[in-house]
């Protein structure tokens, strides 16, 4: 199997760190220059007709796009250590934490740096600053509200690590790095101190 | 178990139309009057933190949000009939397509509306038409990308219907009111009969 990733890139970076945890030895990893467009093209656009990374390629050649259902596939080939979860209620809770990672958080994060950040202008255009400093204020309000349920519980999903600890990290980091973004140093401490659990992870290392 | 629902809004429809394809009897409904706010009072935010509907209400209290976590659980309860995928490679092919219609159909139209129609100015604080507009162009963008691929198979997953035909039909009906989307007669022709077939269906009507 191949993976198609881009260098720092939020949402293939869940993905490989998916696999880290998992340790599985055997996907090739193709890099994508988005800043040069080479995901516009008709050839990628066969593999990922969105024209996104990441896209795992099968070894029948059909391209699975879509960083959660990749990681859902890939979960199904190797169960173990589980990240999304052992039965339907608990894979259905794992799910909302994952998700309101995703629109809570990832989300925002990446409209604020989409709209307001030069490095990304290739990407989003025109970009519309003011409409990215809104999303960056609720990045804010988001990062209170998780701080607060992070004041109760060790990991996103609750007691244990999962798919959704893996969506909410890969965030946090493109906001250090784009967004100038420091948890702690902005009062969410509960926030912060997960995200060092988190990055001590030898998977966070990829 | 209590669905809290918004009258006419998309998620909670996604699921009133997925309990209405697997005939689930016993799920009570609760509207909550989201421009007046009261999805965004302490009591609510107990039930769903970050202040939207759909939320699952189980018989243990606990809130389930999420509209596909909503339906992942719902699916484990009643399996029959099959939307979410059999396997884990259908599943996962599934889950993509579903999450196609999600970030690429659902979310486009949705940002169209919220910053542009007077309507959603409550929900949308500031709402930037300009952006809106952007996204509406995107919006036809995406629709020619469906429609070709509809010219090739019948249902958004392939061969069958399944929860991604949910996420996409509840979204191009909320376009056909707000943003008076018709795919025919912008010429998606394969996009309108597929809306067609839809339509039809009994859980349409709910
Ligand atoms: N919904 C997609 C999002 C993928 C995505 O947006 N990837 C970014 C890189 S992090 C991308 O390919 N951007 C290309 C572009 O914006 O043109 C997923 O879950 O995989
Ligand atoms: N990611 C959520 C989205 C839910 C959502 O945005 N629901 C809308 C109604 S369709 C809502 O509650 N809006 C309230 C608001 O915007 O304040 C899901 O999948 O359920």
């Amino acid at each position: 199997m191949k993976l198609f990733i881009a260098p720092r890139a939020p949402n293939p970076r869940r993905v490989q760190m998916f696999i880290a945890e998992k340790g599985i030895p055997d996907i090739e990893e193709v890099p994508v220059d988005l800043n040069g467009g080479a995901h516009r093209t008709d050839e990628f656009r066969r593999l990922s007709p969105h024209a996104r990374v990441p896209v795992l390629q099968l070894d029948d050649g059909r391209g699975l796009s879509e960083t959660r259902a990749i990681c859902s596939y890939l979960e199904g080939l190797h169960p173990e250590p589980n990240l999304m979860g052992r039965d339907h209620t608990e894979r259905a809770f794992i799910e909302m934490a994952d998700r309101q990672a995703e629109w809570y958080w990832m989300a925002l994060i990446a409209q604020a740096i989409r709209h307001t950040h030069p490095g990304l202008a290739p990407l989003e255009v025109p970009q519309f600053p003011e409409h990215g400093k809104v999303q960056a204020q609720r990045v804010r309000d988001s990062a209170k509200r998780f701080d607060g349920m992070l004041a109760k519980q060790p990991y996103w999903a609750g007691e244990r690590f999962t798919i959704a600890d893996i969506t909410a990290f890969t965030s946090i980091e493109f906001a250090r790095g784009l967004l100038k973004f420091r948890a702690g140093e902005e009062g969410f401490t509960h926030l912060q101190a997960w995200r060092d659990r988190v990055a001590e992870r030898a998977s966070a290392q990829v």
